[in-house]
């Protein structure tokens, strides 16, 4: 693992990790090719990054959202929380989920730019607004998420996203964690369907 | 369980609740002589349950941070983001573990006013900067903390409970989730040591 | 008096203070069965201390407002302005007034959250615009407040209430006074009306 | 009176009003040479009229601080708040008192940018501060302005004319109160001393 | 020229610049009868003197908007900056042009208190918002102008106008420039018209 | 040139700009591979076009900054200011210049997370804050940048590019001005020096 994947903690040594650690790590570096940072950087407490993992785990496997529009809230949220490992490392999952390479730069700047439906943008003005001035979220903006389609339990799926990155985008700036260069460029090639 | 546990969903009825989610809320309950709201609220969607309730243990469970420690980052990260149902339910036990029937009230309103040593000044100023700034927090606001006398992985923790109640803030304030009347009142009568 | 009522001025001793403030806080002591703080903290200037209470009578006893009316908007502006001593001392006689354990620390919070009716949200609305950004404040808002059903002069009154606890909470957060303990659970006892 | 005094409440006639109310304002208008219009808006509720000029009062003339010092943190907390009434009166009334026909103008804009000795910066600074956030003024603060020379009596003085204009600013904003045409040059030509 | 123009760079002689820069500043001093300190601080680096004056041309030149609408645009954005020399400067020509001795100072205190058509605080709405939160500008906005009776190429100008004092105003702040004091009374005599 | 080069403003057909447009676009088009949207979508009004350029050069041209330095400080302004077309376009521009196709996505994000000397540390706090707070720049930040050595001019320049860049980033957003696709991959290649 990248001993520059975070700057304020030290990273330990893969081998030092307890086997389930283990196991996941390798998994995951074989299928992107390398260690995404977070993985290296959450190992410093490993009773932590279980209870990181296994709480995205639940966001991303457990819900009728479709990935892409996880990725979504997840870099607008980033983008407004200016989390530089987020922006990077979750654009680059967009890019690659939506097959779009333009949307993640749109989010991390402004996600009123982006080039999405009206249903897209509703999910958007929530999550961001939920990031920024939580007391101001009021039982009408849950209506306008269920006026644009999306189902109660969706609805409460984007709080919870929304929610989940709030707290990984402050881990991430506390620890400052630092995304892996392929992150910066995955996806970028454009799509033709 | 109390059906006003929360507004914004539907609060399910704890017989149709997994074995695992309905031991633990009965554990709790006996505990505490009432079902706390949060865990009424949370058992709409059951992986989510699960994995805050992890992630609550791990912060609690593997730390060398006093508990009253703990909860006072809670209560102060709460007043910053006007959390009703973390401000009352975590401010019962604040007063409890810290066997202070005013600290909570002070860490609500402004941590700046609390009667608490230096170093848990300083504990607090990183917390709330890392919940109303993230992007400001740098390594000198964790190399104070460390200068306060906490150590490396203590330091860990201090953001990570920071972060998770920014998480844990929003999902209440999201779905409108209301405290017990029991936390308004918990710990209030004075103590003799 | 207290001592401790306000950490950053001398607190005068009750009988060094001129005629007319001794009996005034003979009075309120007699009836609250303590000396609340705040009268103790401004003797420390007679002459303020006069104009103080003189405009707080004026705002409490001039009105057709209800008294537990006067004390929400005076909690959620406190609320907002994080004043500790406020928050405690009013919120003790807004849990009185209204007969209401529940109501202040939902005010403190957020009034959003608070169980009122729509009428009493309108008057917060104002109440916390006039306070976070006065400059915003129009003609639309008074009107709000007209169509809520409160008369041309309630008008002014909430708009009166809410600029003196601007100028309190402000005092009260410059000298650091500090409630007395009582505050903390006058009024917490269930009501059964 | 000017009926175009404020724009939201009517202005009463002077005829109308009480004997004191009366006699005072023949008095100011008589000194001044027109009737400035806070003494017509206010005068729409006279305990209210009352309350508010005899605090007034008490902060001008109990205090050592020099009246053209009052002026400057009225300016400068009424230039932070836009608060059209006040920057226009006070401006006016600053430029007399201080025998300086730009001092306003530069304290409307950013006190920062006036031409006046470090003591008043640091006055500026407090007042500022205990306008704009309230919940950081600490100690220190006081201390600085100890520092500066100010008396411990002038610091709580400065601190009370600063929480007087947050209500006063909040009043006049809340009723749309219009400074008289002449407030707007008096004052303005250049001084010779 | 005035050595006093500005206090953080040095100001040039007139005899050292360049021609073309020397030609306009006497034209500019002969016509009001100083030279506006702003032609003195940018005579620092002529490059840019020239660069600022052209684009400032362009914009009053080149446009159908009134001379008085842009100068309300600019001294409404100054406002919000806190530019105090531009506050001074341009409320001088917005008194003179819109022959109105006092709609500058309820501009620089607060747009929303103008005495202005319903027409021209749509203006300053976008011109403002535009200025503190351009990121939530929106084509709805844009949209409210055309509504309000702009012509497309007159929506462009007020983006326009409102976005080069958004450069003028830090540029001068900067510099820390200083108006003329002519400028704090020009054009506050009362018109006939 | 590109229809869709902003989005509420029509793009003009190359064919019917003035000559020194067409002659100048054309040249950039044979630069870059492309026409920059930016100078399709400032042609709109030729003598903004020609203002905006004409400033753009002077900015870059005549100035012993780097050109990797003022990119540096565009790309951090336009981060802060969450403008889709400048961190874009010219995060390209800097990955060239500075041969680093990481740190555009850093300064986007949040400079402080950059990987670059002091010096260019102190320039971004300085740029950020003129764009975030200007009324609260004062002479110690310049102070900071000539300790840091910069030479007096070029404390000009960085308060120049700041200030520019917040004019640049406004129209941008108010016109919605749309990044070509190439600037999303321009320089994204690991350099070897």
């Amino acid at each position: 693992m990248d001993d520059d994947a975070m700057r304020r903690f030290p990273v330990p040594d893969l081998d030092d990790l307890p086997e389930d650690l283990r196991e996941r790590i390798e998994e995951e570096t074989e299928r992107a090719g390398f260690t995404p940072n977070v993985f290296a950087g959450f190992a410093y407490k490993p009773s932590h990054w279980r209870a990181f993992f296994d709480y995205h785990d639940a966001l991303v496997d457990d819900t009728t959202l479709e990935r892409h529009e996880v990725e979504m809230i997840i870099v607008a949220v980033s983008g407004v929380n200016h989390c530089y490992y987020c922006n990077v490392a979750h654009g680059a999952l967009l890019r690659i989920y939506a097959k779009d390479p333009l949307l993640a730069d749109q989010l991390v700047a402004n996600y009123r730019t982006a080039d999405i439906p009206e249903k897209h943008k509703t999910m958007l003005d929530v999550a961001v607004k939920l990031t920024e001035t939580p007391v101001e979220v009021g039982e009408d903006d849950l209506q306008k998420l269920r006026d644009a389609g999306f189902s109660e339990e969706e609805v409460w799926d984007i709080g919870a996203v929304s929610s989940f990155f709030n707290l990984s985008n402050r881990m991430a700036m506390f620890a400052d964690m630092r995304p892996n260069e392929e992150f910066h460029t995955l996806g970028r090639e454009p799509h033709d369907d």
